[in-house]
């Protein structure tokens, strides 16, 4: 990242021209070389010229040591910015070294779907100490706001935004925010209310900054304008967003009134969360960062490998059932886990994709029956292509075998797989979308029931068809 | 969606009160039952009134033959924003219908950085027939913007936006919007440039309408201005614009002059589209989506449970090494796949996270080392719970074996529980961070890596261990 500082009359800009986003390792280098051998004012110094979003990033790249040493020195004169850009686990040391008055002074610095953020993620009792100081109007909004659901709309809204009435024109609604001081920081849309403080349009800047003064509003509305309710999922609501291309959107109580906005940059970043959870479910992990500490990160991954531990053992206990057959012929234990483990990943691959359509709504009852056959087909296909090659494998790896034993053996193992590969595909598709049906997140449980299942049947189907074509 | 239709006095605003961002299903059923028994008509009346994204969804959702029929019945006079709002897979479908000539007409009203997103996905034949019937002054900016490597700002930015001169004033920039009919449908920024259209500073349309008209506009200019090249990666300029919070982008070419700008609503789309490409590239597929054929989805997914069957093999070849040990003790056949597939998890939750914070960049070279030494540490401790728990499952499991015999078993489990969990964590973390170090992608290839390790050292520390300590 080059920045350039260019001096203007009354500010300083500064111009960035980036090849990355990321912090430069050099900077992370200088500070912590400060942080070990300079004074605070040396630390407050290097800090003052740095951008809160980079200076976030900064503090999460930093040893423990370093960590604690930096938020204990910029705690005093803290940037609200900062608190609101910290990754999860470092706002919360932050927020351990502020006080409840200190707090409580960045909270109102904040815009209130910023200080909401901040606020929720504390303890009730936190939040009460806090809020306490915070000044009556603001305390309100924000009280207000986390009177919803977590992740709704409601959470997520600015409870300040532009309305105008129904018979106002484009000139009185510029005049209009020249002389009010109480807006937004940023806003792109301006919205159109009727008597009754119900939303009836929508109108971007743009718009209004192309039309004649005259204009009245209502005749610039756009085509479509989308109001959702308080309590509306940001999930739904990233969705909307995305489908639509909004850059904001009214937010309206159970009565219909307007009661605040959601915008773009909220939900970029709820886009951004929601297909990251999956990423981190699908792989057994809950919410854990790369600046978790040893024993957290231990605990948070215990409970998902004690499942697989317990899935592990009951495909354990399918094998032990066949222990007779086994002594007959140890080739069955070197081959058995080819099965099993191909039937796993045809089913995480199924698994993949249900649970992505789901979440895009591009998967929905309407194709689901569809689903399910197309993935039957797909298991057959690449089941044949794979029972036909694993077969001739085993057939030739284990020639010293009795005569015709090794070409049944070929047979065994191709059949196997055929049926493993099925089912991975059928079940697949359908775990993933009875847990939707259920309202349970198919990303956090579907994969372990997905592998129970191709494992079981894997070891079922090769060492039962083993016993019964051979042995008997 | 509840949608109620309200006339204004010059046109109709959809008024859309949304509890999901999904089409409602009533609706798909509704249109495949007019797809069965009406006539074209019909079908164009019901069309008319939904909005285009929701249209792409519903072409989706509809079986193969209703879906070619409604893309047969409006391929005349196709709504330009349709053929953008398709899914890959469709949107090809659509332009196999349609002609050269109809495709030059749609790819004309539409803006710059659409239509370069429609034609990108084109062969080198269809792209030069389509764009042979473009008007020259369109061609030649969508010409220059496909000369960018693909996935870049330079694909992705629009070549239309506002910049306005260094000494203009608010007064006269609101005027200049006014009568300018060549400005991009929406923006959200003005650009303000020095004499040889070097971009300076950036100034949010809300700043523009709360100043006053004698204000200079380099003096309401954003703090922080950010330049960005335009063979900037995509993936980059989608983490720029969520840390910052950008609403638009100035776009530059390798002279510094601004030749294009990035809007919020583009990048939207590209921080989920990279998250969904990590997903399905964990889980072991490609692009792929719900809608592709049952030919193509098992094409896309044969090469992957290839390489797979290819582990598969290898962690074989290591059970077949420890025959004799087998035949001597069957209970290790039975136990064997624990210890490999506890190892196979607890490697895919390190992968997981590491590919993540490597996306997101919370992980860098600074931290890398001491990130590898926290895998090591929670692989011994959860190793050692894990040790704990199957040691004593193995010693109870297996009592009828000789008295000595089954208490040595659950040593060795145990023991070697503990080192693949050490080995899964160290090389779940190491393994991306080769590959990202190479500049490969470490969704796509890890995992293959972590699992063959995991099972390799699985099945040979078991089998090893157990041949070392029980028969010798």
């Amino acid at each position: 990242m080059t920045e350039k500082l260019q001096e203007k009359e009354t500010e300083t800009v500064r111009i960035v021209e980036t090849e990355e986003s990321a912090v430069d390792p050099k900077l992370v280098e200088q500070l912590a070389e400060i942080l070990s051998n300079e004074t605070e004012a040396t630390v407050r110094r290097f800090v003052a010229d740095v951008h809160q979003a980079d200076l976030a990033d900064l503090i999460g790249l930093l040893s423990p040591p370093h960590r604690h040493r930096l938020l204990r020195i910029i705690h005093v004169d803290l940037d609200p910015d900062l608190l609101f850009e910290l990754e999860d686990s470092l706002r919360k040391e932050m927020v351990d070294i502020l006080s409840a008055r200190e707090m409580a002074d960045a909270i109102s610095e904040m815009d209130s779907d910023e200080a909401v953020q901040v606020l929720e993620d504390l303890e009730q009792a936190q939040q009460t100490d806090i809020l306490r100081e915070v000044p009556q109007e603001e305390r309100l909004d924000i009280e207000k706001s986390l009177q919803y659901p977590e992740d709704t709309a409601g959470r997520r809204m600015q409870r300040d935004f532009v309305a105008v009435e129904t018979d106002w024109s484009v000139g009185q609604t510029i005049d209009y925010l020249r002389d009010e001081k109480d807006l937004p920081d940023e806003f792109f849309d301006v919205f159109v209310v009727d008597g009754d403080r119900n939303p009836v349009g929508t109108i971007s800047l743009s718009r209004v900054l192309r039309s004649a003064r005259d204009m009245p509003m209502r005749e610039i509305m756009d085509d479509t304008h989308f109001i959702v309710a308080a309590d509306m999922e940001q999930e739904e609501l990233a969705l909307l967003f995305q489908k639509y291309d909004l850059s904001s959107s009214a937010v309206v109580d159970d009565t219909g009134r307007l009661i605040g906005m959601v915008t773009m940059d909220d939900v970029i970043d709820v886009a951004q969360e929601e297909a990251e959870e999956d990423i981190l479910r699908l792989g057994g992990v809950g919410e854990e960062a790369v600046t978790d500490s040893v024993w957290s990160s231990t605990r948070k991954r215990f409970l998902w490998l004690l499942v697989n531990l317990g899935t592990a053992v009951l495909a354990s206990l399918v094998i032990g059932q066949f222990g007779a057959t086994l002594e007959e012929m140890i080739a069955l234990a070197v081959l058995m886990p080819i099965v099993a483990s191909m039937g796993g990943n045809a089913g995480t691959q199924t698994l993949t994709i249900t649970v992505r359509s789901l979440a895009t709504k591009e998967l929905t009852a309407f194709n689901a029956f569809r689903t399910i056959r197309k993935e039957f087909l797909v298991g057959i296909l690449n089941g044949v292509l794979f029972a036909i090659i694993i077969g001739f494998v085993a057939m030739f790896w284990f020639q010293d075998q009795e005569p015709t034993r090794h070409l049944l053996l070929g047979v065994v193992i191709a059949s196997a797989m055929v049926i493993n590969m099925i089912v991975a595909g059928v079940f697949g598709v359908i775990i993933p979308l009875a847990f939707d049906r259920m309202r349970i997140d198919p990303a956090i449980a579907s994969s372990v029931f997905v592998t129970t299942v191709t494992d079981v049947v894997g070891f079922f189907s090769f060492l039962g068809l083993a016993h019964w074509i051979l042995f008997t």
